[in-house]
């Protein structure tokens, strides 16, 4: 079997497309996520994300990567502005289309990548209709990483909409039944089966 | 199609096993990561964990979540005494052994789980040898999340090493070739197969 060991002086060393992808694909399998939001004016922005995680269970926290502010991100300024936003899962059924969130459009990419807006009462950002699993989040903290600008944003979950019943008897969510898939790196996706669900581990 | 709507009252109000299961289990898939750590005395540790993420490729930094330090974490307390750590794919090969490391031990979880401790000179902290892809980094930051004591650890990667010719000419991982599985909430496991990978997005 060869071994690679590929150094930091390597990395730093490599050129800027070659290096994102591979570190942007080291962490491993990562949920594909479509965040919506919209700004005090009404307009709507949708983006994928690969960076969401838990946070905590009670109250219910979940957080997100956001690249530095130093560019115009419609996402984080939306977001400031009404205090809310939406995670919708990305299934195998739409996944072209929230890949396609990411390229930088002059319109709402609702309307650029045909995936459809949907809105309840509790939540002023819009949900992906298209999407199965939907969780509708306040902004709770904003914690900015120093080492290199990229801010943690966590929000409280206030609701969860599932559009089919996708949890089992322990309330595990089931990404089997959702189709919702991964993304390795940036551009890679997915598909999800399940191995094996194992008990609590005691020693 | 039948909808589920939980909103913030009823997941407050659940007990806290189903609660800690949905909302694990929300964010979607995520990477099942062993993280490897050595205290000074040379006693090391071993633990799974399912919030590893991309914080930035120059300079490449990872982070993870720790969860409140209000009780005894090895992970913690180990890898600020030596300042280094390691992360390291789970395959398929390996998942129970990964899961069992969450288990409580007196000893440390590589001798109660039968994973092997490996060296490099670069770091002091052990890798898992039956890892196909593992990570060593130094602590770079560490930031407090006011919300609920949770901690963003951030280390930069010092060094990479892939036991098998695993990243493609783009340089992107394939997570289908490392065997690298999922993790979807606290328990259940999935097994990954590449559905495309998608071209830079253009609008």
């Amino acid at each position: 079997m060869s071994r690679t060991i590929i150094t930091l002086s390597d990395i730093l060393g490599m050129d800027k497309q070659p290096r994102t992808n591979l570190i942007n694909s080291l962490p491993g399998i990562r949920a594909a996520n479509l965040i919506g939001t919209i700004n005090e004016a009404g307009i709507t922005n949708l983006a994928i994300f690969n960076s969401v995680v838990h946070i905590g269970a009670n109250p219910p926290l979940m957080g997100f990567i956001m690249r530095p502010v130093s560019v115009e991100r419609h996402t984080y300024e939306y977001l400031k502005q009404t205090g809310c936003f939406t995670i919708n899962h990305v299934h195998e059924g739409i996944y072209r289309q929230a890949h396609q969130t990411s390229a930088r459009y002059a319109i709402s990419e609702f309307e650029a990548t045909g995936l459809t807006p949907e809105y309840t009462p509790a939540i002023k950002a819009p949900y992906v209709k298209e999407s199965l699993v939907k969780i509708g989040l306040t902004l709770e903290e904003e914690i900015p990483v120093k080492a290199n600008g990229t801010i943690l944003m966590i929000g409280k979950v206030q609701e969860i909409i599932l559009e089919q019943d996708l949890v089992n008897e322990s309330n595990i969510l089931q990404l089997g039944n959702s189709g919702s898939i991964g993304a390795g790196g940036l551009e890679t996706y997915y598909r999800l089966s399940k191995i094996e669900e194992l008990p609590y581990a005691k020693p």
